[in-house]
């Protein structure tokens, strides 16, 4: 459930801990900023995601609490806290955590989260801010 | 000074506070990844760096330790560890770290560090992989 967004003073920074305390949804990516046309969104997960890829472009995972395996067709990624991957554009992969796991996520804008593969699990990146 | 690059696994996640540790040198922006066409660099600061701006690019700061005020014509934003914020296109801005301060910096391949000042504090971002 998304909570009540805070009051935003002008030219207030991103506190990412401040804004991941506001869901709790899984594979549900929330969009917190823009950046040219591009978006900066935070993600909870646990448990496994779908394999997919993306045809027209390069994803940013930055891993901000718990543990992120990026299971890739040539072998795992494993991210803890700290510790980013790019998945290259067309790269199968599927995203897997044990535990609930927090991470940032960059992309161009209106990129679908399942990319290729579609399915139940596809949500459009809903706005925090 | 940097230091010579660690063995890379193949799939190996990019630790920041590992690529933190390999250099010194402030206000010297790192490229760590690439991202389609943009670069994600790391920096190191403390001090007063020059009022500037992008005409052509927005430009996202994510302070990783320390403390980061980034002064805007209209206020400055004050960001520790964890917390984001975007300088809007064309937006004059200065930032300023009484501590030595870590950012992860992110925008498009080739935004030169002074953005229209220039002077002697422009550096292009080397690489750090």
């Amino acid at each position: 459930m998304t909570q009540p967004k805070a009051p935003k003073a002008p030219n207030a920074p991103i506190d990412l801990a401040r804004q991941l305390a506001r869901f709790d949804e899984h594979w549900a990516p929330k969009k917190i900023a823009g950046l040219n046309d591009y978006e900066v969104k935070i993600v909870k997960v646990k448990g496994e995601f779908v394999w997919h890829h993306h045809e027209d472009t390069d994803e940013l995972f930055l891993v901000l609490s718990g543990r992120l395996t990026i299971r890739l067709r040539d072998g795992d990624v494993v991210l803890g806290p700290g510790e980013l991957y790019v998945v290259p554009r067309g790269a199968e992969h599927c995203p897997v955590a044990e535990e609930e796991t927090a991470f940032l996520l960059l992309e161009p804008a209106g990129v679908p989260n399942t990319g290729s593969a579609g399915g139940p699990l596809t949500r459009a990146a809903e706005s925090l801010d």
